[in-house]
């Protein structure tokens, strides 16, 4: 296989930025509205990052198309001028994937906001990359369906963003990631031209490239249209909340109630530390004794969850919960969540600043995890709250610091490449739902050989052989592993993207 | 993106064959044991063809590797003199996915049939590539669980080659195809470097490359090494034979039960021809004054299948089933299954010839694709069983006819292709369970575009550049296509394989 493409570049100063801009804007204008081209600074600050507020960089312009045949137009202009080019969807994702690249073009797709159409029969919706996750639910409800996927962001973030994460949720255990909840995706690719994938029914013959697409983090296509799966709202949900005096206990639980034969809808843990920190800001009606308590829920008809919560009462009992109470209502139920869908927010009340970590570990390793990062929190001397998807393994510790204090933050980094490296090793990966972008560059060192690594940048050659797709993401160059490499031999220094320029 | 691959060649004669054998012997004797390798007309004719009997080609030599570097070294030592290479497991297939090269080693990897172990906690199994799909799951038997996909052929069939044709079964409509269970291949690209998908926890981050592997016909890497899912074996099963007057009440039927929210863990239907052929040989109690009936399974707790039977009860009823029986007991529900399961025989017993077809369709378009099988039944003047794998939406029409007849075997191919074609026309695909193998090459023409065929030719190039791996299979090239285009416009000519070397 061929050398890798190049990620990374020394900053472009400001006259080569300028000069570069008014080359790309007499590109791009005879392509697209007046009003669809946004590059004064006030105009384009918005777009210098994303939910990884941390890292930040003005694009060189931003594209606002209306129309398929602008995105493909931009797309061929660009390509012609080898000018990167960072699709972008609501701007909420956790890992700088849509952080703008300095010489490139910002392609926000928030104009593409139309529902196509509902298909009954198919249970199936059409839906335009922009159209926010909840908005297709919303949509559905008058017919008793859903999108189940439902990232903490629901309610703004968009479903070709969802695509390009591969975005999780509460309810991904046993409703699946978004790869399962997408029949069909539509858009172009590097140098403007039409491309589908996947397709509305069952298998795709030769090779599969609909699960390539997702959570490919913009780099082999730009997506526009998507044809998402639909899923029947249960009758009824029911909750359990359980307590337990042990960390390790907890964690057998988890693994006890999946190897029982149950799948749960959800199954959430947070930590003590966590617990207090919701408990304090939204009244859940925790216990605030417990080292960790479990919210397990089941859905479906009254006789299903009625047998399923038996079930699981019965097993949470023999793995030695202290406390059991099973939502009553549907407005305990939702105040049981609100707790755990508050979590960040409650982390932002306790620490100046806070790190939400995303890596997952076999389910069997639930406990042993939390040991180690209970170690890491002496070691590194910060506190960390543990609130997580439970059921998949996938974690989202949240280290607390002050960014004010630049030994905090140093700590901080090293602590969260630590939590990442040590799921690898546990025979986990550096992200769950959040993605790579580029928070988790260097922790793809760790997780992937040099020859795996490579097989991906083949792939995304064979699609983006001029590499003007967000380039510099997801797929750490072997010069950035080396170099990692030697820094971990070292020790102490910053493992995160702020040692490279985008 | 470049000129795809060459496919196809002229056949080689013989002092060709024998030439490139001696040359071939002589790299490998030195890697393998000697009765590793067989090179004997007697010892390689079992090899010549897969369960696609009507396409036969002896293989210049058959190496039966024993241990993994072994098959590294196979493959180097192969990929140095740009021999090709054909893995095959039990070599069931439908659809010449294992045929062998003319001037090709056929890497069989028989020997590869050990269970590694079986993870409780996980609901894993960690297997080599040959073995058989059955012996997972009477391996987990002791411990409750089971592997889910079955193929009719699962007896056999290896779960390398599961992997390879992304194969299904009755229970996919619940439990998902071979894609959904599995979470780790390990193997050996076309060079022999080791290469690892996937892994036992949640999403990959990065590129995804497992859902690429599975499905990829031996086109991408060798597989030797799998982790697959095993799930809890559910308490309880019972069906429903329901019985129409009308194949489109039947089909609207299908659609009814999903629509409703209901995934039944079977949703097999069978037309009156068929259950006429499977009645009289294995008597499973069908009705044979319907026009079509319909086998819908629960299985769940006791509860969860009296509920569900209750819920499918009613929307068959609904939809004008003129006949409901529900299974009472074990041996009742394995009768009704036992006809399902003989199809493919009990037709071999009304026909001399018949051919297996296998597309799918958008749920909703079932009744539509029946009624136009009935209309091409009188065009080619053949008679077809329908029988398949409804709420997948997975056809199995059989055509029956006489090879000896060269007329009959004509209209046979032109009546085959004309179904993957007005499934695709449908919004379906050309196979769903069965790959595409060399069987379905020019049906590839129809379904994919150009430029969606170029990026599955970029994507082959990208893990094996020199093109060594299963070359001629599953990516028709543009050549192929434009020269069934022009057939197409003639009509008359064979669509199918014939008409090339392999």
């Amino acid at each position: 296989m061929n050398a890798p493409l190049a990620a990374t570049e020394a900053a472009p100063d400001a006259a080569t930025r300028t000069a570069r801009r008014a080359e790309v804007l007499a590109l791009l204008r005879p392509l697209l509205p007046a009003h669809a081209l946004l590059w004064q600074d006030e105009d384009t600050t918005p777009y210098e990052c994303d939910g990884l507020s941390a890292y930040r960089q003005r694009p060189l312009l931003v594209a606002l198309p209306e129309t398929e045949e602008q995105v493909a137009a931009v797309l061929r202009a660009c390509h012609g001028l080898q000018v990167p080019v960072v699709a972008r969807g609501a701007g909420t994702g956790l890992s700088g994937g849509a952080m703008p690249h300095a010489l490139g073009v910002t392609l926000s797709l928030a104009k593409f906001n139309r529902i196509v159409g509902i298909d009954l029969a198919g249970h199936s919706a059409t839906v335009q990359c922009g159209v926010r996750n909840l908005a297709i639910s919303e949509a559905a409800a008058a017919h008793g369906l859903y999108y189940a996927p439902d990232p903490s962001s629901q309610i703004a973030c968009t479903i070709g963003g969802n695509i390009a994460e591969n975005s999780g949720g509460v309810h991904c255990l046993k409703y699946g990631l978004t790869l399962h909840n997408v029949l069909q995706v539509r858009g172009y690719t590097a140098d403007g031209q039409a491309i589908t994938f996947g397709g509305e029914a069952l298998d795709a013959p030769g090779l599969d490239l609909l699960p390539l697409v997702v959570g490919s983090e913009g780099m082999l296509a730009v997506v526009t249209e998507v044809v998402v799966r639909l899923t029947p709202r249960p009758q009824l949900a029911r909750c359990i909340m359980a307590s337990f005096d042990d960390v390790r206990k907890a964690g057998d639980a988890v693994a006890a109630v999946i190897a029982a034969g149950i799948i749960p809808a959800g199954l959430e843990m947070m930590d003590k530390p966590m617990t207090a920190a919701v408990e304090d800001f939204v009244h859940a009606g925790y216990d605030l004794d417990a080292e960790a308590i479990l919210l397990c829920e089941s859905d479906g008809t009254a006789a299903e969850v009625a047998e399923e919560i038996g079930r699981m009462l019965a097993v949470l009992q023999g793995c030695g919960a202290t406390r059991l109470e099973v939502s009553e209502n549907e407005a305990q139920r939702l105040r049981f969540w609100s707790g755990r869908k508050n979590a960040f927010p409650a982390s932002g009340r306790i620490s100046p600043d806070y790190m939400c970590m995303d890596s997952t570990i076999p389910r069997k390793r639930l406990a042993d995890i939390l040991l180690a990062i209970a170690e890491m929190e002496k070691k590194y001397q910060l506190r960390c709250c543990n609130v997580f998807h439970a059921g998949d393994g996938n974690l989202h510790p949240l280290i607390l610091f002050d960014a004010a204090d630049p030994d905090q933050m140093r700590r901080c980094e090293l602590f969260g490449a630590d939590i990442l490296e040590t799921s690898v090793a546990m025979g986990g990966t550096v992200t769950g739902e959040h993605g790579v972008g580029i928070e988790k560059l260097s922790s793809m060192c760790v997780q992937f050989s040099p020859e795996e690594r490579e097989a991906m940048f083949a792939v995304k050659r064979a699609f983006d052989p001029a590499g003007v797709l967000n380039p510099g993401k997801v797929i750490p160059t072997l010069h950035r592993c080396a170099e990692y490499g030697r820094m971990h031999v070292r020790k102490g220094l910053l493992p995160f993207p702020a040692l490279e320029r985008f």
